[in-house]
């Protein structure tokens, strides 16, 4: 893979190297050719590069061969595992190795620890996003960055073409660890939803229009409930602007829990929260709303 | 309590009778004197109608009182055994009861049969707001309504003074059970929110710019992943249209999981639908997304 004349043009745009075609992967690579960065792309599949490679994309025979060819290195791969797999025969030096797989934060600091020992700098990506909202501005995805700020500022314009950025510090565990707090709150809903969708299925209930009323619902409850948790937590104080206090909602819970066995669901995704928000009851807080609930998971430091 | 002569007067607005002062009751309240309606109030702990009564409430001493006020009574109570006790020794006949507190379906079904004995027609509610948003519609909450579709509409203007209306059907249980899941669903996002607060809260992430990503994210994921769900559960075909892959998302969990354990935060709320998704996918359905879940709570009757 030769450079060719226009890539020495400082005004070009700098060759990028993906490694991983999954339906993440290849969505970041189309928002790249479509913004005319030169690309190499491999993967451990090789057929599903075919499809960029008639899109203009470099097809690399080998991850080692990919890596040599451009500075800026993405991985975007099945999780930190494979991360190491794909590059063990990668020579890393001189490169700016940008991971944006999904992992914890420990395995970010760890493979950061890993690219400085191979002659790399690195950063960890955490990806808000799925594949059709990758290059589409209006859909509002983005991706978590952390590590070196001089190494997210040299790439910044390239990392932005497939969906926005946000630096979230130079301890490269961070943008995992927002990414999985997003991820854990975005799976208790959809378990809140699988549960929705069980209790009514069987019944005269229209689910399309079911489902506006309840992702209309849930949108409503997002925005006015979580800011109320961050102000709670930040001041200690649970109990100012409350609004749904806990003694209620508890009693609520029992109606959410009969309810589903009237209608022969299960309640195993209901009873945790129900179990903590009732123990939070019983230790005296029944005049606050959700917040006390954190301390049970994790006490404050302070 | 005599009616006044305007109450006569077909144009003029009917007295409702309002029992249960609590947060809602009171905003509820608030809504119908605001708009004109005379309003007769009770409450079982009376310092809590004083405030309304400075508003041109006018107060019961008693809920049998209350009830003869009026022909349209109105219960905002905790639950459905509060119902019953309030109304013990009222006397319904030719009353229209609304019962617009959380229930079971069995219990509005049985309220309705109970209230049909009394000589009094029946409407169950569930409402879809907290209280900063009654009385203001662009905050968009309603209440469902069940039951017979005449009593609807004949109390409909008087019902969306305070909320939204929507009809969900002439058997009695049907509001409650679209409240119900709808709330279900709502404490499974608040899991996932306390979760989420729990991971980071000890570390170094502002919590308010953090609760702005969150409750984004939220959103976009609910108006998403909803839709797509009743589309699938609708056609039977879980596997058109995924575009994250239940593989993908077991292999996330476990991140997720390890990540709870990185940051000494319970994994108690994560683990019942990692498991269920785990169970879906050992059942050999990698290639779908969450919608086979709600197979199993409830299997599809068809
Ligand atoms: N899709 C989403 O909604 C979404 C959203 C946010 C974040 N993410 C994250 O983005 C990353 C990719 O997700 P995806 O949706 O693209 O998943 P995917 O479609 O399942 O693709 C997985 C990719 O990883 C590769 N891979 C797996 N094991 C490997 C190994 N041992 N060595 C080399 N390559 C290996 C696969 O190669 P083969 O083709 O050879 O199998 C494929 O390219 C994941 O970390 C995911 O958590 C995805
Ligand atoms: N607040 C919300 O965010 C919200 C949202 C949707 C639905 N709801 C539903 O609205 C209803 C009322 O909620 P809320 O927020 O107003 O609750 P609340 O502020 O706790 O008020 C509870 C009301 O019930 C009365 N009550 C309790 N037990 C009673 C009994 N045995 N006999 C007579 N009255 C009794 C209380 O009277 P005292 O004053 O004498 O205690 C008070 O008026 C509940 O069913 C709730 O699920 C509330």
């Amino acid at each position: 893979m030769t450079q060719t004349p226009s890539e020495t043009d400082l005004t070009a745009k700098p060759r990028i190297a993906l490694l991983g075609l999954g339906a993440m992967g290849a969505a970041f690579a189309r928002t790249w050719l479509a913004a005319g960065y030169p690309l190499t792309v491999w993967n451990r599949t090789p057929s599903r590069a075919e499809p960029l490679a008639a899109e203009g994309a470099d097809v690399a025979a080998t991850a080692a061969e990919a890596v040599a060819s451009a500075r800026l290195v993405v991985t975007c791969l099945l999780d930190d595992a494979s991360v190491g797999e794909a590059l063990a025969g990668a020579d890393l030096t001189g490169r700016d190795l940008v991971d944006v797989t999904t992992g914890t934060p420990a395995q970010a600091r760890a493979r950061s620890e890993w690219a400085a020992g191979r002659g790399a700098r690195f950063l960890s990506g955490g990806i808000m996003a799925i594949p059709p909202m990758v290059g589409v501005p209006e859909a509002g995805g983005y991706v978590f960055y952390s590590g070196p700020s001089e190494v997210f500022e040299e790439h910044r314009a390239a990392l932005a073409v497939p969906a926005g950025t946000v630096y979230a510090g130079r301890d490269a565990g961070l943008a995992s660890l927002q990414d999985v707090a997003l991820l854990s709150a975005m799976n208790g809903m959809f378990a809140g939803v699988a549960h929705a969708f069980a209790l009514v299925r069987n019944e005269e209930v229209p689910l399309g229009e079911f489902a506006g009323h309840l992702s209309a619902w849930l949108v409503a409850m997002a925005s006015e409930g979580v800011r109320l948790t961050a102000r709670q937590l930040e001041s200690g104080d649970y109990t100012t602007g409350v609004v749904s206090n806990l003694a209620m909602q508890v009693e609520g819970n029992a109606t959410l829990l009969r309810t589903a066995e009237e209608q022969g669901v299960s309640t195993e995704l209901l009873t945790p929260y129900a179990d903590l928000m009732a123990r939070r009851l019983a230790d005296g807080h029944g005049d606050e709303d959700g917040a006390g609930v954190v301390d049970l998971l994790a006490a404050p430091r302070r």
